[in-house]
């Protein structure tokens, strides 16, 4: 396989931009074009998620051509959700790999913030699985009920969320007001964190990724440059929170990480440094375990304990990180390679030398997610990394069964959120959880009301046409129904001495 | 380079379906992996053009893998217009021959029957150039144009140009009539089309690819099978029709087929027979001869004439094309190949032998074009092709400006038409004309009535808003100005003797 390296790489300021998508990608190309001092490549690979309903344009490969002055050279446009642009820099990889290009130019970019904040929301949401959507789960609410179900399995006081929250939030805010590029520029304290309003219980605006518009590029070389791309991986994982046999933990990463370490042929004890999907900021906990970072459950230490900081030992989105940086969503997977590849070359680094860097880009809810591990081309090769590859990915599941029309009538709650900004049609704030009925399927269901939600409480489910409701069962109801089970264990024959509800499946 | 073959394919029924777009996808998906004898394959490439608008389906590719049991395995959707599933089969080609994956699963897939007619039509005109779709050009009205422009440089008389069109379409559904994945399996006779109703003079209903819903799929993999996959080339050209140096080639298709021959060591002489992308009749003609099969201007001869029938020297479309087999957009590019493949492999083939297809896919208005050679893997290497290439691509143009804000007020028709079936928001009949300015730019514009047009003819322009209009000049304005010039001449002084109009600039 014919090596690959990196020559010029560009990248808008990221935020507000007025000028038109074509543009803001043009500008990342042109610097990329004048890094590497020739504007000469054979073929264009375009990370974008949704130009046609975030700005109405189609056909957005061979405009982009066009307006770089490269009419008649290939261009393709590559889309996996939000981790379009890692997913560019994979299928240009493949391109120079094979040999059949020597030289490509790989951009990925969005414009978002000219729209509303619900149309963004919904257009975003789309990414979900339907049946979730409709219920009125967006991407904040499906995050929440990760986070929640992240405290729970791992015991985690409220306060010790809260300080794991804040903790990354601060961090990639202050490393973000380093980066001239970035969307904020302003360090936030741990007060303003906590003054922040609700999105979706546990996450408030702070741990939210903003919108924003912005692009990247990267040139792409069979010739030796400074910088080589070591490894690069892919995988995916079930679209709805539903199917999930574990909600702590995004397989399509562990599987991207193994395949992109072995290729690298190194292990997580070997990368210097990391860009991580942060668009909320438990998925930096998450994605930090799943890289073999940190041991399931320890990520939030790490990074209280100061481990990930920009002068700790693993410093994590030293650029500031989606929270920060912004997240123009087609942009960031190569935004977080345009960024490795700088500080690897010595830009803003200090007086530290690195020299392997890791980018970890998410498509959707952790369902089709890249990893791609650059190396200073000096770096030495090891021979013989003895890989202490990070946990094995859990054996995919096959494909279950859609929603089940009928279903019983109670369950238990298997995480939850609040929601406090909701798509359009759907009143703040909204309860929705993930309801495990008495058969163990699992269903999304807007709550009748928002009090008392717990991991396990037991609760009322019924089917209103396409959704779901529950209501928390009250204790008395938990007392009245015991009653009615022992009066009926008294006075029913033997067949009927298991729960009536079951039978009616 | 590591060699690319073909092992299963697989496509659906085209036509109307009612299933899911994902459930089309798998029934192809299904149908390749059991014509390989395996489900094994590391990886996913996806072509689709627009599922977001024509299903409100987001996130494809990873829903796509969880729906065929492969969660887990990387997946990613490639879009390059109307062209996507050939661009899909580039990427999955690259990837194989890079050594990176060994097997993959190429897909394409579209679904458009749902929708209405006016909001498919607004869909697919996404892909033109903004300011001439805000005229209310749509693809019809565009390939119209460059129908005119060929009739005007070839010095067709109108019955020979109808006669060509009505050659392509009574072929194409004669072949789809064999075709049991055909939309259409109905010959039709020369009667039928002639009495089809206009669509964009000089196209009718006929000359026009249906809509379709339907998915194709190929298994590409590194160990050898009886197809390989010899040469695969793309390329780029200007969205708009104002920007074009050449109306009647595309060469984006020129720039495909050069890389396509030159990696498969051929020319077009070697070339059994081929898939086009006759999505309009006339683009057939235009692509025989940008592939090198005909001289300019001697495509329509060689239609007629029989050359490319069934049984002629050099069948087109034997499958029916995209005119009788239909056009679900991402799919087209890829069910080309597999019915390139299928014939190769003696399927439907008759006592002929066939060692050498290509496949041609256009993506817009000729904006972003693929060329597919494949040849049976017992095919004799040909050592010293002698190549005898299609001509040069012409020399890339730089990016020019965008539409000029002041414009002469006077102007004559480049080319035109007049659109029976239009966009949303505007009344058929349409007249639509690209205006040539006394400065040599072209301006897209709506006549203000839809009589005397003609390439040549002078016109007026006003610009409305974001638009143009022309008239038409009359017989007596026209001794009216040429009066006005010669009394100016008499009575003005040497510095104003130049046309005033020019002067505006």
């Amino acid at each position: 396989m014919q090596s690959v390296y990196v020559a010029g790489v560009g990248m808008t300021k990221f935020g507000k931009d007025p000028r038109p998508l074509v543009e803001i990608f043009c500008q990342a190309g042109q610097e990329a074009f004048a890094a590497t001092g020739a504007q000469q490549v054979e073929a264009l690979y375009i990370g974008a998620m949704n130009p046609e309903e975030f700005t109405g344009e189609s056909n957005i490969a061979s405009q982009i051509a066009e307006a770089l002055g490269l009419t008649g050279v290939p261009a393709m446009r590559i889309e996996t959700a939000s981790s379009a642009g890692a997913a560019a820099l994979q299928a240009g990889f493949q391109a120079i790999a094979s040999g059949y290009y020597r030289r490509v130019l790989v951009l990925g970019g969005e414009k978002m913030t000219h729209l509303s904040t619900s149309a963004v929301t919904r257009i975003l949401a789309e990414v979900i699985d339907r049946e979730e959507r409709q219920c009125g789960a967006t991407m904040p609410a499906l995050a929440a009920m990760v986070t929640e179900k992240y405290r729970q399995k791992f015991r985690l006081s409220q306060s010790r969320l809260e300080n794991m929250l804040c903790s990354i939030a601060v961090k990639n805010h202050s490393n973000g007001s380093r980066n001239p590029l970035a969307q904020f520029q302003q360090a936030i304290t741990r007060e303003t964190y906590l003054a922040s309003k609700l999105i979706a219980t546990p996450l408030r605006l702070y741990d939210c990724a903003p919108i924003t518009d912005g692009a990247a590029a990267v040139v792409l070389t069979s010739e030796k440059t400074d910088v080589r791309l070591a490894g690069i991986g892919q995988g995916t994982g079930p679209l709805s929170l539903r199917e999930r046999d574990i909600f702590t933990s995004f397989p399509a990463t562990r599987i991207a990480a193994v395949r992109a370490y072995q290729m690298a042929e190194t292990s997580p004890q070997n990368i210097d440094f990391a860009e991580v999907h942060d668009a909320f900021t438990p998925f930096e906990v998450i994605t930090t375990e799943d890289l073999g970072f940190f041991p399931p459950g320890k990520g939030g230490d790490a990074v209280i304990d100061g481990k990930t900081a920009l002068d700790g030992p693993l410093p994590i989105n030293p650029s500031g990180g989606l929270k920060a940086r912004g997240h123009p969503v087609g942009a960031s997977g190569l935004a977080q390679v345009v960024e490795v590849t700088k500080r690897l070359r010595g830009h803003s680094r200090g007086k530290r030398e690195f020299k392997r860097g890791l980018a970890q880009s998410t498509g959707g809810l952790g369902t089709n997610n890249l990893v791609t591990i650059l190396e200073r081309a000096a770096a030495p090769m090891i021979q013989n990394p003895g890989l202490p590859l990070p946990p094995q990915p859990p054996t995919v599941a096959p494909k279950k069964a859609t929603l089940p029309t009928r279903l019983t009538e109670e369950g238990e709650i298997e995480t939850f959120t609040i929601l406090y900004v909701t798509p359009d049609g759907f009143l703040p704030p909204l309860a929705l959880a993930l309801i495990r009925d008495r058969s163990g399927r699992l269903v999304m269901a807007q709550g009748e009301d928002n009090v008392q939600l717990k991991i396990g409480r037991e609760v009322y489910l019924r089917r209103i046409d396409d959704f779901y409701l529950f209501t928390v069962k009250s204790q008395l109801q938990k007392v009245q129904e015991s009653l009615k089970r022992l009066l009926r264990r008294g006075a029913a024959s033997p067949s009927k001495e298991d729960s009536p509800a079951e039978k009616k499946l």
